[in-house]
């Protein structure tokens, strides 16, 4: 807040609004949740989830995650140039050429968990997509510049780029979607991300730096070295607000998916969160709006080391700073949000459709 | 195995095939994922899962686990007279009740996951149920002896629920389904498992008696002290083989499950373990045949303290003996499964349908 009481959020975006979730509403779900048949708190956190999902609906029923629509932002980042992943640049593209014909792991986890999928350019190497159905442009640029070596983008890019993503994710609730999943594709994000954690958290490089998408161990020691020099270079912008930061060491799919998680908090609907990168984006939003916090939903526990303990350090309420799904996933994409998006399915359900002792005839000597 | 070479499953079952995974099968799985376009091993457990599935099907693709079918179990325990439960023993019967009008957990759940569901009566005190399409009827009996003063019920009706179960299994998965889940309903059921779980893995009482549907200290101390009794009661039989251990101190549903996961097994097809009181069903179907090993899926870690220091104590891979999810769920009745069954949905969906690196034109560094 400045000198005058105004958040940076509300100055930046003043037309964004953002409610924690009322507490009322979390009760009185839970006394909901409580009259059904079955010992109390025995659904465990498709509970939790289920009253989020009503306190974010503001107590209308029933609950309603579908349709639902995974956004895959795909974006490249200069600093690949340093070698900090196993596989080229090239592959960045490559892999949005792989979604728009249905053939990665995103493709086939979101048919068959009933989400629809876009992908969304935010700024690949090698220039604009042709027109295709499921790609959505957003492009910030041909490739963010070299995190190690100066800003990845502009503050003005950056804040380009949320707001991006904050129209995107309303537009999509405005038309009906009751779910939005994040996801991400670009090669070298892992270390955008990793600098995110280590300035916001207060982390250090050698703590929160994991292997990515493959790097061996003489791999992960330079990827150590690169942060480290990013967060040098960056020192005094590192001393600015979340937006000098994110634009110093993000990416321009990582500010998409910032953005995009505002903005469908702002449409009261939850967003699911998948797994290292987007975590750094949402670490990152959180800063900007903390009430963000009751609309997030983290899908799974990445199996990059530094995951957990970056949500550790988070000043969250611990249902919301502890992912659903611990399978040791370390795709991307969204793949994550794809197959947790069913537990959210599974709370709606039982909050919906369970009968109540009374109803249903049953004794209830638990109360 | 006795003196003649023959195992005690095949002495009893001498029609029941059961084979272990094959090893190659399981290597031509993962040489499949890893070619596909993810990082190797990205996709973390659903990369096993689907291995699995794979040499369940000896091979042939593309997996499939649709249709399939919960069979919820419902029998009543004689050990319901000692107060070990905070409901009364008409609960099980007003659950099935429950079941049968479509109110409970179980059919708001199969319901969104697309699983088939059937309640079977193992033996609910107060006689059949009136005929209703979603009910089996495979009672042994009225109820349960109590286990704390004397056999649950006899070897002959133990070997029959195990044979009832089995065909079951089979004529369902002769009937296409490719897949089961099993869940139970049986006030008091969770002391039955704990003595089972005592008695098969060598606990002691304190350590695996858990609070069930809800009992508190008081009940809980109460709780451990009638498991105590009854492993005291029944020394005799503990020295003897796992049907003498099942007639005991099962339940009638317990029995019944156990059968089932061995049915499903011999057609290869995967059976899914709720948690508690599945896990005590498994453990015991485990000791007759631990080929059972690679086609039953535990589903989720149950919140009863003791599932997991349970699980811990099996001699399995370590892949299929931790629970797939951990959403701190003590429900029964398949809940876990149905949530779980998902996840197979989505372990079938990446191996069928992604594109290879080759096919999709994109570079693979990582090998």
């Amino acid at each position: 807040m400045n000198a005058t009481g105004v958040t940076l959020m509300e100055s930046l975006f003043p037309a964004l609004h953002i409610a924690p979730l009322h507490l009322n509403h979390l009760h009185a779900a839970q006394a909901h949740l409580d009259n059904l048949t079955k010992p109390r708190g025995s659904l465990g956190r498709l509970e939790s989830l289920a009253s989020r999902l009503y306190a974010m609906a503001e107590g209308r029923t029933p609950l309603n995650v579908s349709p639902s629509i995974m956004l895959t932002v795909a974006g490249d980042h200069g600093v690949a140039a340093q070698h900090v992943s196993p596989y080229p640049q090239a592959v960045t593209r490559q892999m949005v050429q792989n979604f728009l014909h249905e053939g990665a792991a995103i493709n086939a986890l979101c048919r068959v968990s009933g989400m629809d999928l876009r992908i969304v350019d935010a700024g690949c190497c090698g220039g604009p997509f042709p027109h295709n159905p499921m790609l959505i442009d957003r492009r910030l640029g041909n490739g963010t510049a070299d995190l190690s070596q100066e800003a990845a983008m502009s503050r003005a890019t950056c804040l380009a780029g949320l707001h991006a993503g904050i129209q995107l994710a309303q537009e999509l609730a405005d038309e009906g979607y009751r779910c939005i999943g994040t996801g991400e594709m670009g090669i070298a994000n892992s270390t955008s991300a990793t600098a995110l954690y280590c300035a916001l958290l207060a982390q250090d490089p050698a703590d929160m730096t994991g292997p990515g998408a493959g790097a061996d161990t003489a791999m992960l020691h330079h990827k150590i070295a690169v942060v480290r020099r990013a967060l040098t270079v960056h020192a005094n912008a590192l001393n600015g607000d979340v937006i000098d930061v994110l634009a110093a060491l993000g990416g321009f799919e990582i500010v998409m998916m910032a953005g995009i998680m505002l903005g469908a908090a702002s449409r009261r609907i939850p967003v699911l969160v998948d797994g290292f990168i987007c975590s750094a984006a949402f670490v990152a939003a959180l800063t900007l709006c903390p009430a963000l916090e009751g609309y997030a939903i983290l899908a799974h526990a990445s199996a990059e080391p530094g995951h957990i303990r970056a949500l550790d350090t988070l000043h969250c309420n611990r249902e919301s700073a502890i992912p659903l799904l611990h399978l040791g996933m370390h795709l991307g994409e969204g793949t994550g949000c794809a197959v947790a998006y069913h537990l959210l399915r599974c709370s709606a359900a039982i909050f919906n459709d369970m009968a109540t002792f009374t109803s249903a005839g049953v004794a209830d000597t638990s109360c």
